[in-house]
């Protein structure tokens, strides 16, 4: 079928080694694409394309030029200071200009002589990756002097010249869709008549997405929201559990030198087309799938286990500068990533592409249910939970980012623009592939799942309902219990401006129960979404569990509230399961078991209450500590079958930040962080943490072995770079105590 | 940061040694992933879940079965042939039962006494790849008696049980929406009151999609057109030019030993998940994916260099079964493809999962467009191409799938169910991933782009425009001409029952330039499709290329026609340049160019002829030997610029098939192909092959030269096993003369 290379290589594979496009036979264009492509399509900004030094017309006899009297570049001043500053980029520290689309940027060249608009004829060229000619967008072209044409070039940028002797001052705006990152700039200058002469200006400029223009798809009208959502590089990430909300700081650290060269890393690594990297639906769809590692080697490694010996334990992170530039430092996933992980890094990268984004944390997140609307909880006759049966998991919260778009590709008119849902964290389910989003959150809130990108999915995060289900001993199943209202409990995100809580529930839902939310359940079943429809009885008994907030450590006692509201006796047999569960709501371990029988007359309320101690509990602690009791009952006088759940947050210590002396730019401030063991238990493999907002680094320190009342404290000193509000971050992490963070917000003068 | 094992292992570490799920550490699922899921999701209907024989119930103390008159199967059958027929599944040669869901298939049970429906209970459980408790639909029990209580399993499977003595009879309906895949079965006996016992009944049924059932979501209510597209086992493909139509017979051989086996095999690589595999639609997206080899190790790997000597050329197939066949037996991608290769795969291996599909070529396909409405073809001052600007790709022709489904997720009515595109074909864009479809042919033709997956992309691919655009000296270009009707001239399909091409233009679009057609086209740009808007000047000169159609080797005449619509005198400058092409429009080498000055009196009309001699483009031809002309010219009177362009493919001979003797089922028939090279070239390398229908062979046989004027016969001899119309596809393959086919129809007697 194949034949060997000793015979005679036929003539077409001659050809093919004196081919045009050597390029071709590099990785990612192979050369069985030769006869797809007249040439590979650019997928980085940072090669370079190697345009001629001199390029001489067709027909005209190349003498090289003549450079009598021919224009040449003496001085270039790209006016770094005005421009950051009218662009809002002057936070990065770069040694290029970055602006944003769509927004006039300045330039001064000044020429050996004067420019005569009537005879000279010079342009700039700005150049993106390799091949960019035949790209649609990578090769702009702009034209010095007043003469010059009305081109129907792909992407226009409008120029304005003004000349003052020898130097002319450009004013260039480049078009509001024109490609997000790195161009590289050549002065070319027509030399009569061979052909054209082409100066490398030995710079690249830098252009983001821009949330101040209004004919960019990412425009943002409130001045506040785009400093929030663009500009900010310190955020707050909520967690812990719905009736117990969590909160820790999260260092965006956008401004970090090298993190923006990171993020464009990220984009070359993720293979995504420059020509499409005007669209900002593209960008944050190929950024979500390359945050995680999964099928591309992206950023993040995830780990659940509780084992984090061979990286960094997910809770230990204080922010993303760390991750993205370990990440394009070694070229290789970074472990270890959990939801908030995730959420954090994309935010990073989007906020320093310039497209507005935020964090928000979804409180009970259905989890990995093929965008069916049901989780199912099965039990088994006697009241414990069945583990095989139950598969679904719902998180006690789940983080992803929302991205502030347009997005043209939906629908006519703009009732589904604004914020879009993005989650990096790898589901099981996204057309195989691991991404997600963007899908805009006003569809999501109608029901209007038809739309890009896995709105089913999402809507199920947050609307999907809790169903109890007992198995007989055939093995089949009956509705015992639903529960409408527990999933999506809460969905909050920083607010603009200050770190409370906002809750922005009502941009993904109507009211439970109003006419609104059961037509928009019905439209989304009538999309495809499975629902459980069963029906199941009305008990005359009713169950619930309270628990108060607990210290991690501390014992407490379990409230099991009865109610009776037949006007007969009933007695009920219950059951109560006590579990550890992950912050996922997988069940880690089950501790303990209660069985009770209670009667109660007519319309008679009961208190049971159940004592958990701290032993019995504390050796079977996962991560975010967090308990889950669940509780069956079965009602003797007529079989009815209870169902209640509850899950409980173990609270832990906060870490302390002290600061000595004044701060001032420029100065050296010591932060001091102190923590005390007050476990009766030793910590083992403690790793500290301290990060610093801007230019100010991270610290980190090991320790061993921390005995029971022990204390530690730690000191280390930062410098501030700029003046105004900052944050330094510290985090305390070891396997049997995590998510310990603290924070110290100071004000440094001038 | 991380520190090493020769530390204390972590209690939690401890832990997930003496874990539940050791599965969880099997490739696929990460130890990572514990925290995640409860258990690893179903990927592969090919594992088996090992159920244990003897289920103890809950607190019932476990002794071991209570075999006193306890139920016993001595007999089971599955009545294969009955239930095949009624299936439509009996021309799959297969060791298990084959049916479709949605329909009654029967099973004979016999056991060792009369079972009694009041108070015996056993059943029958479904069960389908590993950890299927935990799947959605990956167990399914049935119940067998009347008092089967209403259970609201996920997916019900009605059933129907009648008693003879010792014998049951039992129709089982499963699910409209049930799994596609292998389920194995076992019978299980309550035997109380101490638990089930199980008995594997040691076989699988495998369920297909039904396009019989109007409940499933391929229903199609035509029986000719589910005879033709998922019963039909060969096909035709269209290819060649738009003015020159050719076609090449393909067997898709889905009843060959091992194909339907390949088919499952391809869906557990892909790792989709088993609860997916109910909706047609993830099913025929991860398909799409799976059937190249880019990014996910995928049946076949393309290649479009010309250069085929590691594997076997593109147009040296006979059928897809050989492929899949390849590719299941060895685990690896198979080499090579191209379009209509990756077109008869897809089709056959939805065909063989019972989803009705078809081949479609669509002539002058815009390619890697971004899906974007634009093909730019740019040309010099001086009328020659511009290659280095000239980056969009036009294909003479593309082959993708149609299969027929419904489509709830995209809107609430049903008007965009039916034919969807389906491509496997890799392409430069869709979502980073190469994956495209189902997208709603329906959708298309109304430009509704918003709809899931890939909409604009195949918008683009039948309604771009083609503008020529001239690059001046500075670099800016300006539109010159723009042909609106070239792109998606046809697209024809294998008719319903018959060879002959049937045109499904209509399908697609609107005519031409009517009030719907330019409705459409702005609805399609304002969902984001970049449109050209340019205006070009009117000319008063038109140019016209014209061939006729050429055999490979012949010398040629072109004629160009030139028309002066003014009434004043015309002098024109014309260049023709000349130049093999790829099927894939993209230019191999140009091999002539002609400058001519044509003037013309007013209204006057003149003809000029260029001659190709053989020995100018035989040298240079590659694959499917098209040659382009391009002819570009400029009005002296008035510098109006014209362009004109024509594809002329070489028409190559015809294999010849005979049949010798009478045909008859079980009995030899013998098959003899003849060819002689015609060109005074010599052909080197040379492969044959013939391909018989069902169960009938591949024969190969390889010439390493065949001298000018040479002749070969070459007679293989099949074995036919069904009676009936049936078809013997060969092919002829060489570097130098490609796309060389015959077939022989011949009908089989009982």
């Amino acid at each position: 079928m194949s034949f060997s290379w000793t015979n005679p290589i036929p003539i077409a594979y001659k050809k093919l080694l004196q081919m045009e496009h050597p390029e071709q036979l590099l990785p990612g264009f192979s050369m069985h694409y030769r006869g797809r492509l007249n040439a590979p399509k650019g997928k980085s900004d940072a090669e370079k394309d190697d345009l001629p030094e001199f390029e001489p017309f067709k027909g005209a006899v190349p003498r090289g030029p003549q450079d009598y009297n021919s224009l040449t570049l003496m001085k270039l001043d790209l006016h770094k200071n005005e421009n950051t500053m009218a662009h809002r980029t002057n936070s990065f520290k770069h040694d290029n200009l970055i602006i944003r689309r769509g927004q006039k940027f300045i330039m001064t060249l000044t020429f050996n002589r004067t420019y005569n608009l009537n005879t000279d004829t010079a342009m700039l060229e700005f150049v993106m990756g390799k091949n960019s000619l035949s790209g649609k967008a990578t090769y702009v072209i702009v034209l010095l002097g007043p003469k010059c044409p009305i081109s129907d070039q792909t992407c226009k940028w409008v120029v304005e010249v003004k000349m003052t002797g020898d130097t002319m001052t450009v004013g260039i705006t480049p078009s509001a869709d024109c490609i997000v990152g790195q161009y590289h700039i050549f002065l070319t200058v027509l030399v009569n008549p061979s052909g054209k002469k082409r100066t490398d200006l030995n710079t690249d400029i830098y252009v983001l997405f821009n949330a101040w223009c209004p004919e960019d798809e990412v425009f943002l009208s409130d001045e506040n929201q785009r400093k929030e959502y663009v500009l900010n590089d310190q955020g707050i990430i909520f967690n812990g559990e719905t009736d117990n909300v969590a909160s820790r700081p999260w260092n965006f650290g956008q401004y970090k030198p090298g993190v923006l060269d990171a993020c464009f890393y990220v984009l070359n690594k993720s293979g995504i087309l420059l020509d499409d990297r005007k669209s900002v639906i593209l960008v944050t769809r190929r950024t979500s799938a390359m945050v995680n590692a999964l099928d591309d080697n992206g950023v993040l490694v995830g780990n659940w286990s509780g084992v984090y010996t061979m990286g960094t334990s997910p809770s230990a992170w204080t922010g993303s500068a760390e991750i993205l530039l370990q990440y394009s430092n070694s070229g290789t996933p970074v472990s270890y990533a959990q939801c908030w992980v995730y959420a954090g890094v994309l935010n990073t990268i989007l906020r320093c592409l310039g497209v507005p984004c935020r964090v928000v944390t979804n409180y009970n997140s259905s989890h990995d249910s093929n965008g069916n609307l049901t989780i199912d909880i099965f039990v088994d006759e006697d009241g414990t939970m069945n583990r095989t049966h139950t598969n679904d998991s719902m998180w006690n919260y789940h983080c992803w980012n929302e991205a502030y778009m347009r997005r043209p590709d939906m629908t006519l008119d703009s009732k589904y623009w604004g914020w879009q849902v993005v989650d990096a964290t790898p589901q099981e389910t996204s057309n195989g592939f691991y991404q997600c989003g963007p899908t805009s959150v006003k569809a999501i809130k109608e029901g209007d799942l038809c739309y890009p990108y896995d709105a089913r999915f999402v809507f199920a995060e947050v609307n999907s309902d809790v169903v109890f289900k007992m198995v007989d001993r055939n093995g089949q199943w009956t509705t015992v219990q639903k529960n409408t209202t527990y999933v999506g409990k809460k969905i909050l995100t920083k607010a603009v401006g200050s770190n409370v809580a906002e809750s922005i529930m009502n941009n993904y839902k109507y009211e439970e129960g109003s006419p609104s939310d059961v037509a928009v359940m019905e439209r989304a079943t009538s999309f495809g979404c499975a629902r459980d429809r069963s029906l199941h009885q009305e008990t005359d008994v009713d169950i619930e569990l309270m628990a108060p907030s607990v210290q991690l450590g501390q014992h407490f006692y379990l409230t099991l509230g009865i109610k009776n509201k037949s006007l007969e006796q009933r007695t009920v047999q219950l059951t109560v399961t006590c579990s550890v569960i992950y912050y996922t709501g997988v069940n880690f371990s089950s501790f303990k078991e209660e069985r009770k029988t209670v009667s109660l007359g007519p319309s008679m309320t009961k208190n049971l209450i159940i004592e958990i101690l701290a032993n019995e509990y504390m050796d079977h602690m996962v991560d975010q500590g967090s308990l889950k009791f669940i509780c069956v009952g079965k009602v003797q006088e007529n079989n009815q079958v209870l169902a209640a759940g509850q899950v409980v947050r173990m609270e832990v210590p906060i870490l302390s930040l002290k600061l000595d002396g004044e701060v001032r730019v420029g100065h050296e401030m010591s932060v001091t962080v102190e923590f005390t063991n007050i476990f009766n238990m030793v910590l083992e493999h403690v790793h500290l943490r301290m990060e610093g907002p801007g230019e100010m680094g991270f610290k980190k320190k090991y320790y061993e072995y921390i005995a029971p009342g022990a204390s530690l404290t730690w000191t280390e000193s930062f410098v501030p770079e700029r003046p105004g509000e900052g944050t330094v971050v510290g985090s305390l992490d070891c396997p049997k105590l995590r998510q310990v963070y603290g924070k110290l917000e100071f004000y440094s003068q001038p």
